[in-house]
């Protein structure tokens, strides 16, 4: 069986360490715990770089509209 | 059971604190009390930052299109 | 009873005064007189504040995609 | 009978004068001829402000979503 | 008969000149061949002005949510 | 029988040459070999002009919602 | 059989090298997996350049409405 959609690429990846690179130029990795088709994503374990600079944060909740692409 | 919607993140934190990032850099944390799925957000006691400037409000209604990400 | 959604914010707000932040960093208060889901809103005895200029209106419709947060 | 629909504001000024601001900063008043649920408005007699300069026009359509207020 | 639709401005304009403004400043003039309700037009005897620059064509297609406003 | 939609300018043209200009100011010219309501445009024999710079391509996709105006 | 979707052309050229070009000038390049009719695209094998650097990703998921055109 072959998976053809592209959000089948981010379901793939329920559980695993994902990298967000948002429209405003912020990097945001974390677990990924949840995701809908507007690529709304539900991270915990968080890392966000902005500037140079990186904050922790236990739980995320990330607009899909702000991201660029996913790494996977 | 598992959670597997982004938005029963938001859901999870109704009546506790959460922290939102706008899209223009503001800053705004408060107690949720309602959301909806556009991210619209109902927030008491809410503190605003904004370039290093505190600012703190009884009742705020967020537009859910301007906000960056929200940490729960 | 419960209230429950962020629309109910705004609609106990009904007839009262309310202070509107644009996303242009216009900031406008006035008196609520009627509102919709799209965050639309008729104010009356409006004051608008703009780059430390003050200006009064007596009637106004603001168009909700405009709209950053609203305070209560 | 209460009005209570923003829109409502815009029906009553069918016929009068208003005063539009753009996103862009243009200010655009004219008699209002027509209007729409998007807040697209047909002008007669219009006066464009730009950067210090006026320009007359007889007619107009003014794009709904290009309007940041309307001043009635 | 009245009209009262905005879009009606644009339809009694078939076959006319009309002005459009874009949202990134050009100024295009043409005859009005087709219109829909989203604002798209195809305008022929298209003059475009950008920068102090005058550029003739034949045919063209405008999407409508580039357009801020159409002079009639 | 007279053609009226704006898409109509486009359908024609298939199979033609078209010149596009997009909303970051990049001017595109190809043979239309299909196209869709969104005005996405699959081109071929492109040629791209962006900063006096000109690249061709055999094959493009052009995504609609960043077309300015589409010249036939 | 004449193809006359432009969204064909993506069809097409699954299992093959695309190259993408983002709104904000980044380039991607990298083999599509999967794609859907809002230009998400799930690549592989990818190449990232912005500002003269580049960086190979294995897995990238490409939010459709941030690209300009993709050539095939």
């Amino acid at each position: 069986m072959e998976e053809n959609r592209p959000i089948d690429a981010l379901n793939n990846s329920k559980g695993k360490r994902v990298l967000l690179r948002l429209k405003n130029g912020t990097e945001i990795s974390g677990t990924l715990k949840a995701q809908d088709l507007h690529l709304n994503m539900w991270l915990t374990d968080v890392e966000l770089k902005k500037d140079e600079e990186t904050t922790k944060y236990k739980d995320m909740l990330v607009r899909g509209d702000t991201v660029l692409y996913i790494i996977l």
